[in-house]
């Protein structure tokens, strides 16, 4: 799959894979089983959310950086593949939500994430999730957003 | 394995495999890997438990609402059974607790579905666990959690 | 792979499995991957770090603390080795850090894990990781840290 211009004909960039913050690598692979380390969403260097949902950040934005998330979780993956390979399938998301007090819309928030992956990867895009809230994210991010990939072609 | 009448014995009711909440699948396969979406404890549409533990929802009403993350994650993980095949392994369980400040009795409230898990299953039952607190949860639910699974016959 | 020896030469001591704190058991394995259950940070029977990040225990304690979720992890994971099995990779961590309000370090944190994990194993050591900050942990531990890993030999 090219999913450089399947992101792109969504209005999104294939950025290079992300560097991880601290020790440890942005993916692992055995068999055909990829791990996609937490995904904060970065788009150019920068966060674009950050901070609480909805008291400092809304819905909204906190959605859209989800969808970065994915995006920066594809790229990841793509370093796992060998030259003859090219296609995933997304079996697992484990999206975190840092929430304020009595907030309880994860799911629309890690949806930017899921909707996406499905948007870019079609049928093999539907995937298993769990979305929680949380205290508090590395940057002050409003959203994290780990994957499970598998090499199908 | 009759999961149905295994349950039953043990007083709960097997339901239809649970309907995501938002754009995600209820379980998804490779191999013989069954990943299973996050949890929430529904029992004919209603929530069991809201609410932060202890504070909101008490330690025994939130380790039940944990028996009914498992019921509905076994349902969940059968959809991905083949016509020749019955029988599970649990092999993780990630338990997320809705925690008022300074609760730390998170394993207390996971043993629900631990314990069904073990008494529904045997040892093919025994699984692997982590609990944690969480600030909160979908729906405002008290305990939220996910499986993995896998097909042994 | 002598991980008594190699551990020792760091400063650490390979423990005793660790016994779960409930109905659950240590590790699982299905093919040459192992689930291993959230660690907290016991060693000798005494908890390395209790409350939250940095205000009831500061990132350097705690980060010590990660290092013993892996001594401990390790030492479960070994247990689902055969006789003619001895090496392990690791693929994935998940840190969870019991965080104040405000805390965002908790990659420094659960490096205490990652970087022993490196030490210890070298290549073989470096894995995907997720490390979000939550409300409260099992017995009041400032981290709790999961795994997975790869029989390779």
């Amino acid at each position: 799959m090219d999913y450089t211009a399947l992101l792109a004909s969504l209005g999104h960039t294939l950025p290079p894979c992300p560097t991880p913050l601290a020790a440890y690598v942005p993916a692992t692979r055995t068999g055909n089983l990829i791990f996609v380390s937490g995904q904060l969403p970065v788009q150019n260097g920068t966060l674009l959310a950050t901070g609480s949902v909805p008291e400092l950040s809304d819905v909204e934005t906190a959605k859209k950086a989800a969808a970065q998330c994915f995006v920066n979780g594809l790229s990841a993956a793509l370093t796992q593949l060998q030259p003859h390979e090219s296609t995933l399938r997304l079996l697992l998301v484990q999206g975190f939500v840092q929430s304020s007090q009595g907030f309880s819309q994860q799911p629309q928030v890690v949806n930017g994430a899921s909707e996406l992956a499905i948007a870019t990867m079609g049928d093999l895009g539907k995937h298993a999730r769990a979305a929680v809230g949380v205290a508090s994210l590395p940057l002050n991010a409003s959203v994290e957003v780990a994957f499970q990939f598998e090499v199908v072609g």
